[in-house]
């Protein structure tokens, strides 16, 4: 099955077009995670087993709620190697539960440098004897930055293909500065983010699945919603990676013009509305593990129902 | 010293505005570096291993030679965390050696993840009692991605000023599609990557250092020699990172304009021309430790004369 049709088929399956962001903050994940610990608080590694623990009990909670998960490797990378072997475990352990995994990498290079980036993340590469190649961080998806062209983002589209993986092109970010470059009329009329939107589009029609959409897909932040009226238009068979809801200041209604009608197109992320949810009650030194993961999970059906009902309401072929 | 400065003064002593890219490609390494591993083909660590032994022999034999190494992370990721152990070795080793470490990493992102970046990579992370922040991969520069605007270099330049690092941002890169979105005409007259570089102007004017240059500079390819004419003018403090030269066709002529009349203003990588040098005269197979190490010292060597041959020609006031 395609990637993406696994993405779907868990996305109508559990009634949730949504995305848990795994990005484990230090001074916000709760102390209780921290305890074990505390004899050796100078050690990196430590700090790499505490993101684990708290990932597990996350990923235990929301596995049942939603369809994937999108570490934010940037947070990994932090703590150098061991923040690095928290990722590869956080991203195994999410893989055992079922969950579908986005790595949040921004990746982009040229030629064999992007060929690279694309083995190591979502390929395999050569092993010693040359006759059987390794799978390394092995994620279902990963994000990638088109400034350098085609050139930079090709060999990760050919690794979608060669090994049923997917990949989410940066098209119009979240940020208030995303408009500096992205936003820049051209000649021709057109904005940068709409030409890059056009080539998202050249590399998904035909590569669509059973229900219409592409492995390769786009991230349109939720804060920018008349730019996702009309990128929809643009990328019709392109799932949407939607960046910015809740924390970022995007609602529900900001998140609709990402979707189609037929509540698919769109997997909404929310990272720090869900994981430190925790924090409009408790605080990170009195809260339990019991509470923490009541708080998660309260938070992740919230944004669940929140999206959804809005999509019944306005969505008249919803799949789900 | 200002981490520019730093740069400056070893491309002075040494008389070489050059860089080695350490971009290990296993099919590309001499046997003889594969052959203490042959028993445990299959295992991942093992390419590590040979990744480092290959990386130290070649610093030992540059040292002398350039003032800065240029590891493409993305080679190291291909390999997972055992790719991205000898990415830290080399790293290590080569400031060991006093090497300036500049990581092609072309890292991006917004906000708290764009922070989270430069932490890992050029600054430092909060430790578990936070009062101790630790150094973690911790090289001198790394490449940066301008897509998401200013909201995702920021953090980056803030440690630059706090840790004493410094960036090279893309600014318009030497593969063959780079222009299909940096050189878009914009409905000012100018380009995309002119306006990129009109905010590295901006950055780096109130940064500079004794000679003149800022920490915060720009990667621009040799394979576009109009456009850096261009480009050096618009950046008048900014240093230039320039791949291109040699293996993608840029010329010491094609890569004058990046220079300025000082004989500075541009440092000039070369990666796979250095490294796999020794492929014109030897195989993989045939080659000894001592005939590749030949080969490499002669490769930068060559490279450093007909770089600095050319300067002295057309740079009137050059400083070396």
């Amino acid at each position: 099955m395609l990637c993406i049709d696994r993405l779907i088929e868990r996305i109508i399956k559990l009634k949730a077009p949504i995305v848990v962001g795994l990005d484990p903050i230090l001074n916000n994940i709760p102390d209780i995670y921290k305890r074990p610990y505390k004899a050796d608080t100078d050690s990196i590694e430590t700090i790499g087993n505490i993101f684990f623990d708290f990932n597990k009990d996350v990923i235990d909670v929301i596995a049942d709620y939603v369809p994937a998960v999108k570490p934010q490797i940037a947070y990994y990378e932090a703590y150098g190697i061991p923040g690095l072997i928290a990722f590869q475990k956080t991203v195994d352990y999410a893989k055992k539960k079922g969950l579908i995994v986005i790595e949040d990498g921004k990746r982009n290079d040229i030629g064999s440098s992007a060929q690279a980036y694309a083995n190591g993340h979502i390929g395999r590469s050569s092993n010693l004897s040359n006759d059987k190649k390794l799978p390394l961080f092995d994620v279902d998806y990963i994000t990638v930055n088109p400034y350098l062209g085609s050139d930079g983002i090709d060999p990760f589209i050919k690794n979608c293909d060669e090994y049923n993986k997917g990949i989410f092109i940066l098209v119009k970010t979240s940020n208030d500065s995303s408009g500096e470059y992205q936003d820049r009329q051209l000649q021709n009329g057109k904005t940068l983010y709409q030409l890059v939107a056009e080539y998202v589009d050249e590399q998904s029609w035909n590569r669509k699945g059973k229900y219409g959409y592409s492995s390769v897909g786009a991230v349109v932040g939720a804060t920018y919603p008349e730019q996702a009226t009309l990128l929809r238009s643009v990328m019709k068979s392109s799932f949407f990676l939607v960046p910015g809801y809740g924390q970022q200041g995007g609602s529900a209604r900001d998140v609709l013009p990402c979707f189609n009608d037929d509540g698919l197109g769109a997997l909404i992320n929310s990272a720090r509305g869900i994981l430190y949810a925790y924090l409009d009650e408790y605080t990170e030194a009195d809260v339990s593990k019991a509470q923490f993961c009541k708080k998660v999970e309260s938070a992740v059906k919230n944004m669940r129902d929140d999206i959804v009902s809005c999509l019944r309401e306005n969505c008249c072929g919803i799949r789900y």
